[in-house]
């Protein structure tokens, strides 16, 4: 889904990093002209995200792997499922396992946790998005994970949208000047979002026109009052320490995004292995 | 501790991912001449690593930004402690904070993760070594940060250690002749690591002269008797699905080395925040 | 006003371009301890955008190179008006002559020509805006330059707005369906935009919630029909070959943005020059 | 006609640029099952230059797209003429459209201006050339594109020519001691050019032995004056703001060369569009 | 052997260097459709190292030169032998030439020099090792040639093994303090190396646990009485200014590795040559 | 005397390659407050070059090293003599010890052999110049390492001259047509040189204008014919397989250029220290 070129010097970076000189112990090991089949398993039950990924490692590797997805990203996997099966030469399977896994693990990690969250607010109105809480290096990578795990991406970085917070209404001298100054800032495609703490910030934010509000760090109650005094006209967004408990709450409180930093900042690998069959 | 030219490609490309064409917010709120200062708060105890690479990603953004640590890499922090203070223009801390604390966070959520398993191994001979599970390109990193945790680095990348796996010794025609092969193959700096599965293998290994046995997946008391057999003939290490409940039976095995790839492929961000002074 | 490692590695390559293994002419002729006093004169008036490029370019040749800017960048100058005082070793001053001026005199150009734009609809509701159209590599600064013109930016790339032209539309099989799509896929910051040839696109468009209507070609009567029928319920872009001659009868059709290709990807370089003061 | 490896780097840069995470309006209207028909097509009269590179930027993003040249670089085309044709990916067609007409149509957009050049001085003995006033960062593709409109490079770059100008002969102490200390740094591929203001820095440039000299800024007659005084003994380069209408008179002065700046620094690209075939 | 990824960003530089904006001269006479036939013969007795770095060269300049090894890297070759055939597109084969030639005979040079010194030591249990003296940028092709030649590498870089020399001695106030330190810092990989000038010194060493001892400098006749007092508890390195003249007597010693320098900083470029056939 | 910025890109690579992850050596045993003085010494007479280069390797380690240039490229040193004096942070000076004595001691090596044959053809007219057989990589540093030995530079890269060689003349059909379409491409300041193996070849390449003659591989008496036959028409050069022995008489033969590739391409390094003072 993520373009070749964009991912490819990510994954050149990371087969790098990881073989440097070479794989010694395979060289050492196993005959150059070894042929082997060999499959990618999960361990555990989650969300499948970054098979391409994974394939790109080999290709680049050894243009003559063959890799066959079995499962797609984003589909729900179940221990022992098989996702790809690869053949062609011992070595370079052997050499390219765990730079393929790391990467799909960790996406697909990502992917797991979010499905998760996503569950928990089914029937509500609430999306749940992710934050600029990303592993240096790999936003593009995380961010699309998110979205394979059902979420919605907030922006890419600090120049696609605008995001007015605390220190910035003070450095502007107030919400109505911030917003005000972004919009001469901003272009016709840039959203302009305010970070309120307070129903006085949201009428603010709301009087100032901004296109997303968001409700940080409140409580469910004054967050299904703010979802009333902004009556829809504009985006509002329950932001700051969300978690798996408390985030049925806060959708239900009506809100329309959901942001959580711990998709991405705090993410357990899935559990995938690759095993050569002998 | 890393040397700069090592960690700045790094930092660099995190400011650019995050960056991109500039931060608008700031660019449109904040007054280009105001100046502010800052500080690092904990709000979670912790082990504390990475901030010489959050100082330098404000360094890179802005040559005059003051940062002063005030607490050190491997300190453990407690929730509120100030770790750094910062004071220049308002612009660059602004735009700088989430590059910086990505780091900071991620770094010491790994030396956090590590200090709770060397802290339950205390008092038995066993280390806790990382593996090559890290986060693609920031291997570096966060082997930097496994050290800090009190922990070990097992190798780096697959060409400064011979590990012989399972599959490398089917395709060798067992562990004697695979070792050596690796013997031939790796130069007098390389160390010979077998992977076993059974007490056969153990055996096999040591008549074959590896300087390390690992123990794969092997209960206590299989590895309890695995190192009696050895009786320090080589360095024997445990792996395998090791976590923070089961770790202490294995160190009481009397292993050398406890590798955990969940050092690193599964990490909790510290908990961080930048504050601006008002 | 970009942030210096955004500008920094394109003035690398620019001066790595023009320079290679060394300016052979000054190094033979001009002995190494001299120092010289230069300025940069424009020749023409125009506006003035990139003298921090400029400035840079001397700045990684030389560290020592006193660069003073006498002008600002969106400053309307003259001939004859120095821009800029240099002093500091003559070989520097004359190495890196053409590489700041070829950054200076097309962002300069480029600024030159939005505000050309933007005079001529002084007075009227609509807002100058660039393209896509852009040099590759240098799309960056080139967008500066147009908002140094007193222009706004349309996306930066293809992953920053949603804008959904004739062959999307064809694919999806209708407006209605690209609509939904589109919304399904983008963030809650991404703004979809569609473009419409006839009044029953505009229709169609409105119906479907586009944020923004672009209207492609049309003449100035059915812009203004296009806007009278959308009514503010959109943003209203006029698209499509218009120039200085025609773009004030578009912008009296009442449209919010006027798109201009020829901002940037027809560009008269400014006339500016540097010079040895003797 | 250039080599791959020497434009694919620009070639990916811009498709970086382009696309960064990726083109959202055709991942979410467009099937990825779905190919296309399209069509290159001149819109107006003008020489074609960098149809290579247009298909790279194709091949780049998706190596099984068709793309059939049905022009070459250096043909004059008409409005209306299909100048290539491409089938394949529809998303792959749409996402690339943009970063391969940015090429093409400056590169068409430099011969097109050189041709001109070279049609005005038709039948006298001088070759139109270009300079170092190129865009940065496309100087290998933009002296390309003038030797397909008809012209010949002038050096690339400051080290494979010496070019000595006022500041280098004040500095050295005149013309002769400047030529005397060239010599000395040149090899023996480079040659020796010397920019002159007068007659009399004619004379001692032709004394000191230059291989080329230019004259700068001098009118017609006095350049006929120079040449008749050269008398074939170096080569004669006419240079300072010669434009289309005064090319003529110039190249009649009997000059080997004419350098012309606007022929890169001032560039109306050509227009051609991409249309899908329905 | 080496993996390709691993050189191919060397050889994209070497043919970035060498033919920067393209081989003026084959493009201007040689015809682009004319194919030819070639041989790489080799000019002097030697040993092979780098055809798949030539080969390389030539598949990125064009993809479809047919490049057939007729020996392989390690083989002893004789003058008047042909090493590899290639065929293709006659302008490619000239234009690839230099930079294949260039990696080949630099590379078969070391190779050559490394067997002179294994025939030297030939019946000796001595092995004959690199350093990190090695030329900037080319060190894992430089220590690939090594092995090829029939020797082994030392470490790599200066972080995958530890070598105490004798400042890092004073710095820590003796070999007993340096190992104990040295050993808190390497990993479990990690082999201890102490570089020793005199018998007390290897006394100390071999009581601190060091893995190798280096004896720096020393005569054969206090290399003997170093090796019988090792006694085969430690590695025995000999270093220091050893050439093809005096190793053979190091070797008798009784030492186990034997590092030079001159196997990589003084290389004579082993004479081959590419030949069209007509 | 090189460009900072054409040299950090060689010597950043260097350092990475040679430290990685860390020098773990010093930080064992170095504490990191430690300072200290260092020399480099030559080991051996030779000629001096890359002093910058080495300067440059420790001040990108470490901004605050002093370094003391105590000689000056191009110096005739003597053993014993100290070209440098390094003060600061000890580590930093262990650490960056061998990148910089690895390029100085390549560079002094090129330095010291080109000098050797420079004073080998004293008193005759020829000029000693390099060839593109130089260490991929190196190229711009090697050549200048030349021209710091007293010998002067053949072009850079297949771009800034046209030498026709054998094969082209083949192609074209004769070094008549070979330069005709040489000329045709090439630009006015692209010299034209045919290599020749007879006095045939060198009558058609004096009648078909080249700049430079060629001699290829023709014995003195062979070319001291051919120099009077070219009687200074064209500049003459001497080249092939010529060594320190044979120069001489290939000089006297009356040649302006002798070009030796052994000057690049079989280099012994110098021998350089570096010592810490105690």
């Amino acid at each position: 889904m993520l373009p070749r070129f964009v991912i490819e010097p990510m994954v050149r970076a990371a087969l790098a990093e990881d073989i440097r000189s070479g794989d010694i112990t395979t060289e050492a090991t196993v005959p150059a002209g070894l042929t082997a089949e060999a499959e990618i398993i999960a361990k555990q039950a989650g969300i499948l995200a970054g098979l391409d990924v994974a394939a790109l490692a080999f290709a680049l590797l050894d243009g003559e792997i063959l890799f066959r997805c079995e499962a797609r990203d984003g589909d729900a996997i179940l221990p022992g499922q098989r996702v790809a099966f690869l053949s062609g030469r011992a070595r370079s399977i052997l050499t390219g396992e765990r730079v393929a896994l790391n990467f799909l693990q960790r996406l697909s990690g990502i992917a797991t946790r979010t499905r998760r969250f996503v569950h928990q607010v089914a029937g509500t109105r609430a999306t749940i998005v992710d934050t600029r809480k990303t592993t240096p290096g790999l936003r593009l990578l995380e961010k699309y994970a998110v979205r394979v795990g059902g979420g919605q991406n907030h922006r890419y970085a600090l120049d696609d949208a605008i995001l007015i917070k605390d220190n910035h209404i003070a450095a502007a001298g107030g919400i109505a000047e911030a917003v005000r100054r972004a919009r001469a800032r901003g272009g016709h495609t840039t959203v302009i979002e305010v970070e309120t703490q307070s129903r006085e910030q949201v009428e603010e934010a709301l009087a100032a026109g901004a296109g997303i509000i968001m409700l940080d760090n409140m409580t469910p109650a004054a967050m299904r009052d703010a979802v009333a005094l902004i009556a829809g006209r504009a985006v509002v967004e329950a932001s700051g320490g969300i978690n798996e408990d408390t985030v049925r709450a806060v959708a239900e409180a009506g809100v329309d995004l959901i942001s959580v930093g711990a998709l991405t900042h705090s993410v357990a690998a899935l559990d995938l292995s690759l095993e050569i069959r002998q």
